[in-house]
């Protein structure tokens, strides 16, 4: 009989999400009404109906039980595209944009993404970790419990590696297990404006060597698109990024598309992100190559764009993932159940493909299925507890922080307070209408 | 000197909102750097810089102050449209819609608000109420502290007036100012089916005169559209129930334009609801008569479709305000700062807008403008306190709760725990990437 450490019971529904990777369909979830979660040594120890428990779990003197009163289980969420580390806001971009200028006119300005370098730049190393630290924390209030976090606002040796030393301090400080992306091909810096080729040798040569040896970042990205970085430029970034041993993944066709999902195809990206504009051609590569595609549906609403239909990369077999995108400039926000809601509603994924995608697709899209985004015996035990009824409930109720308690690895390490201290005087009048 | 009950100081922005009414324009919002707000007996009493406050302003040793730390101060905002009473989720409308069921499809086979109708139907009243009261807390932790509240679920004497007298209850407990709206006409119940008219003529002769004669309603709505009620039938119940006291609002051109606009203009109605589809002519005899135009970007998000452009409508001269639309169907958030951003993001109000949408020109919606949504002096002292730096920030961070701390008549009534309860085991062990 197994031994328990810690245990969850009479979860309403208990969401296991079995890993696509093991042969489970997109539209199987293996829910567990009335459900058990048993955890042992950080790890899913067993998943089952909690009438089933006593007969498949022992209960020591030690064992944590938490009794959940109906909410709903699922794995922690996992966000696989945000951009974590920055300083400085861009709210004054809301008003441009509204008034009608385009995003890459902004950025060619030297607003948009360089406006948010010269902050990051100009921010110590400790508000960097405070600002992180921050967002991480609201990022577990919707039971986000890993995240992709790439650099991309220093864009020099000294900044990109400042950046990426701020996720490995904030993954020693914070709960949420961080996977840290170098993206030094975010924008061409000003101290390399007009001399493109020349910042994209010096990424090459000198950047990408430097994280390596420093073992700074599992993945390395590029942003294609137009005004931006090259397909070339980007193939040349990611095979030296490959040689060195970061693992490719891709912003492709947010703007255009310039070929970046045969590209990411090409090179066995673990993941092509945005896509708003992608070719029947390209999707048919990803889904041969096994690359998932992340869909940031946050972007597309801040920028005024429908976000893309992801029935077509259904339908040609390409995973589809949801990320927050969380950046100052096209999408601020820690919410990845909105994006779930966007998914369902704008870009019509069922209410099952919309879980998948903040969890074992998620997972996918980080190398990481089977491990995270899944309560598989055997899977991490980073579990979000809902408030809701229902898991569909998550994408149904939007714009609301709905996780009650998150644990990761086993361990409690959020909840909601259930009442609010309230602060006021005594002897309150009648209230006029 | 002005004696102050209550003194809130150091704000890094006080964003008064001087009412359009008294002659502000929509992108003026009285921003105050480094501001403070003296209030007395539940009114404003002074705004100005802290630095001018001793000035002003005395202060007894019963005066509570507060330090903003510069937090942004706003007046609590006003949400002018929800269908905050009713039993029953629906989630599972999500999946349908997302396979491509049309909305009103749904609705004719007896789902979509059919469903609800039951299920509010078969509540108690202290279910009814524990919903109502859940949902008003969260709405309090955005900022909200106006809100319009419909019936519409009962359809039925017995229940519209249930839901009503539950509004009425809500009220007293929970301190959200509501403002109840008779809704008996948003579909035609089970009861009725096939006999629309009938239904019509038991709204005129039975139930308005019920609310009226228990006063339960301040506002008469009606869901003017294609297969739901007629342009002639939305005339007769609003003109009915402008005589019995109740004022006319109207949800009008959700789906298809039936004339609604002009229709709230003829009837010098608060307020037309939803205006996805609009004429220039109906856009024009709205700003003649002064009515208010609430637009629910919430809707058009859930249901797929692209939020209208609120420029037409400014253009037009029409005051424009944005509401959630709480409700399980079509919108169900309690979210108003995030209708600021897709506002903004979607609609095109510039931030200013969007700010004065969601206080000055929705308190106009619900006849309450220069009483709240704005605090200008003597108006009620209903605040909202929000952890951004900038008032730009609430629409630009989105998906969040932003409320810090909210004040209604000058007491606080809410205030966010700034240091979250963990629970968990001692003895951390080194995670895990």
């Amino acid at each position: 009989m197994l031994e328990a450490e810690v245990i969850l019971k009479h979860a309403g529904q208990l969401v296991t999400v079995p890993p696509r990777a093991r042969g489970a369909r997109d539209d199987e979830l293996g829910v567990i009404e009335d459900g058990a979660l048993a955890i042992a040594e950080g790890r899913v120890l067993w998943a089952g109906p909690t009438a089933a428990l006593a007969r498949h779990v022992k209960v020591t003197p030690r064992t944590e039980i938490y009794h959940l009163h109906g909410r709903v289980v699922t794995p922690g969420l996992v966000d696989p595209h945000t951009h974590l580390v920055f300083a400085g806001t861009r709210e004054h971009e809301f008003a441009l944009r509204a008034a009608g200028r385009p995003y890459l006119e902004i950025l060619a300005a030297g607003g948009g993404i360089l406006s948010t370098v010269r902050a990051t730049r100009a921010a110590s190393d400790d508000e960097l970790l405070r600002l992180a630290l921050a967002r991480l924390s609201r990022c577990l209030s919707f039971g986000v419990t890993t995240l992709e976090a790439k650099s991309g606002y220093g864009l020099s040796l000294e900044h990109e590696l400042r950046i990426l030393r701020t996720i490995d301090r904030a993954a020693q400080i914070h709960p949420v297990r961080l996977v840290p992306t170098l993206l030094a091909a975010h924008a061409v810096p000003p101290e390399f404006k007009g001399r493109q080729a020349a910042y994209v040798r010096h990424v090459v040569d000198e950047i990408l060597p430097a994280v390596a040896t420093e073992r700074l970042a599992e993945y390395c990205d590029v942003f294609l698109d137009q005004g931006v970085f090259t397909l070339e430029q980007a193939r040349r970034i990611l095979e030296r990024a490959a040689r060195l041993g970061l693992r490719p993944r891709l912003h492709a066709g947010q703007f255009s598309d310039l070929g970046g999902a045969q590209l990411a195809a090409r090179l066995h990206a673990a993941s092509a992100d945005h896509l708003e504009h992608v070719s029947a051609a390209g999707l048919r590569a990803m889904a041969k190559a096994g690359v998932t595609a992340v869909l940031l549906p946050g972007a597309a609403l801040s920028l005024g764009m429908k976000p893309p239909d992801a029935r077509p990369f259904l339908r040609a077999g390409v995973p589809v993932a949801l990320a927050t995108d969380l950046n100052p400039g096209t999408s601020m926000t820690e919410n990845l159940l909105l994006m779930m809601t966007i998914g369902v509603t704008q870009q019509k994924l069922t209410p099952a493909q919309a879980l998948r995608a903040v969890t074992d697709h998620a997972a996918a899209a980080l190398g990481r299925s089977g491990r995270v985004g899944t309560l598989a015996i055997g899977a991490e035990a980073d579990v979000a507890v809902f408030d809701v009824a229902d898991w569909r409930q998550l994408a149904w109720h939007f714009g609301v922080p709905h996780a009650e308690m998150v644990l990761i690895e086993g361990e409690v390490v959020w909840s909601r307070d259930p009442i609010r201290r309230i602060s006021g005087r005594r002897g309150r009048r009648r209230r006029r209408r």
